[in-house]
């Protein structure tokens, strides 16, 4: 068994492990979180900046307040100064040691913003620039591919959410998501056969809209990781304003999908790559036009769905890896700490 | 000549009368935004949201507020209410007849937020949910690529910075923009010889960082659109954390630079994209490490290099169609209005 797999084996006990941690957490950032709340910023790069993303849609659902995604060279190469009292900035990074997150975390820090760190090394530089630390306790990470300390991060926002506003789920929602991640998990034959038509694929891209945009952003860059080959996630809004032209015979298009408002719109719009020759692979409750279905049980709300939805995600990248005969733990020209200032 | 090749050839007399109308344009602005200004939310799609990754460094740059780029579906899909008393908020498209960008637009304004218009029809439903507009009067385009409106829309960011805040360009940099550019559109054989490199690689990538960051996700979607490749734009520091994994022989590195603090940075990026095997391709000032060099004068400041730069994108694109033998005005699947909602 390859670590990545075993790493991606260990996230239903680890998610539940985090969220029974849920209330310790929520107070620590209750204790230091700016009322009233002028607004948040979120500072990743990576596959940590995809969890960042699902963190800019729960937050600001839940929080009412602008949510933004910091710009880091304006902080680390451009020599920002902003007054940032009332905001709250959270910093994201597995290790904590990437120079430019833990040092734009301290600036904004010096700028007057409250600061979180959301890291699984909690002495790590990035813990040191936050006033309280989400620590997702995840344990090492061999695989170079991020799995379960991404994972953790979409929950540590979904936490951060649920603690400082009104989370658009109802509390009993929280103990389905392990359990459907293990469903996933027990069930790996239809990801296993969509991994194979990706690594057979000219050109491939990821979809999705509002809370799962996050997981076509991760599911294409996991893909890219482990195979090397070209794979870019789109909101499916951004997709049919150009990116649609790349859809054709050969095109492999992954849609990701949930209950809720923003459906159709992910369902028309992969029914229009799919008439324009692509090969429709749907992630989701019902299958709708797919050639080929990667069933997710219903039963969590589409705004959890994304620490569901990402388990698919993962799978596909490790199958389309295997299928090609390469290594998914030692993908070629990564580390696993990369060190942009 | 394609459409697109003489739309491209109208920009520095269009550039130029824009800048000549940016004390009124400014004005206009001012006379509506908050003051003190929380902050600024931009709301975009396809080339406009990359003209809009522009404004989202100069304008948080010069005005020293949080920028943040919306989730329009939050506000279309989701129902979010929030108060946004105190913030500016910049709709941008083309037309100004994107259905979500235009009702985000006036749901954000209903939010409380002064509003305004970048577009050029100033008889838009865009327009018309917006306190001021700045009307680009950029006259019809035909291809459906957007190259001269997405060059207008910079140019409206660069004048919103300078109306709005502290612009970091001295007042007589304005001039040198459309001469760069007419200097650029007479000098169109080394971008030729890098649109048939990317006509004939398998996979293609455009990176830049700061400033320039947006004209490697405008060129990466030019080209996408135009020859229905594949192509991703990426920040160098995202493009470290895992995506240079699809850099090897067969891959294509545009890099965009410019002199100044990130410069160091991207040329870094581009020494690994190239040690992995990728074809470099450098736009800027100096070759670097190239193997292609696709000269820009230095003359204008970094933060109003994307003005220049853009130019660069647009050959990249057109010629690479142009060597795959297809149309750049009327590529597949593709309309001049993108209806989404």
């Amino acid at each position: 068994m390859t670590a990545m797999a075993r790493e991606m084996a260990e996230q239903p006990a680890l998610t539940a492990a985090l969220l029974e941690r849920r209330h310790e957490l929520a107070a620590r950032v209750r204790a230091i979180a700016p009322r009233p709340l002028a607004g948040v910023i979120l500072i990743a790069r990576g596959s940590s900046d995809n969890a960042a993303v699902y963190g800019r849609y729960v937050l600001e659902a839940a929080l009412r307040r602008p949510v933004s995604l910091a710009a880091p060279s304006l902080w680390t190469r451009y020599g920002l100064e902003e007054d940032l009292r009332g905001h709250l900035a959270v910093g994201v990074s597995q290790s904590g040691r990437t120079p430019e997150i833990a040092d734009t975390l301290a600036r904004v820090r010096d700028a007057g913003a409250a600061t979180v760190a959301v890291t699984n090394d909690a002495a790590s530089p990035l813990a040191a620039a936050a006033h309280a630390t989400i620590d997702l306790q995840v344990g090492r990470e061999d695989a170079v591919p991020a799995t379960k300390t991404v994972t953790a991060q979409l929950a540590a926002f979904a936490i951060l959410a649920d603690a400082l506003g009104h989370a658009p789920w109802p509390a009993h929602a929280w103990e389905a998501v392990p359990r459907a991640q293990q469903e996933l998990l027990s069930d790996d034959a239809p990801a296993a056969a969509a991994g194979a038509e990706i690594a057979r694929a000219r050109s491939h891209v990821q979809l999705g809209r509002g809370f799962l945009y996050s997981i076509a952003l991760e599911g294409a860059l996991k893909v890219a990781e482990t195979t090397g080959l070209a794979a870019s996630g789109f909101s499916v809004a951004d997709f049919l304003h150009g990116p649609i032209a790349i859809a054709n015979p050969g095109t492999v298009a992954v849609t990701y999908v949930a209950a809720g408002p923003v459906e159709r719109d992910v369902r028309e719009a992969a029914a229009r790559a799919r008439a324009a020759g692509a090969e429709l692979i749907v992630v989701g409750h019902e299958p709708g036009d797919a050639e080929l279905h990667v069933p997710v049980p219903e039963r969590v709300p589409e705004a959890l769905a994304p620490l569901v939805h990402i388990v698919r995600a993962q799978q596909l990248a490790l199958h389309a890896t295997l299928a090609l005969g390469r290594d998914p733990d030692r993908p070629q020209g990564l580390t696993k700490v990369t060190p942009t200032t």
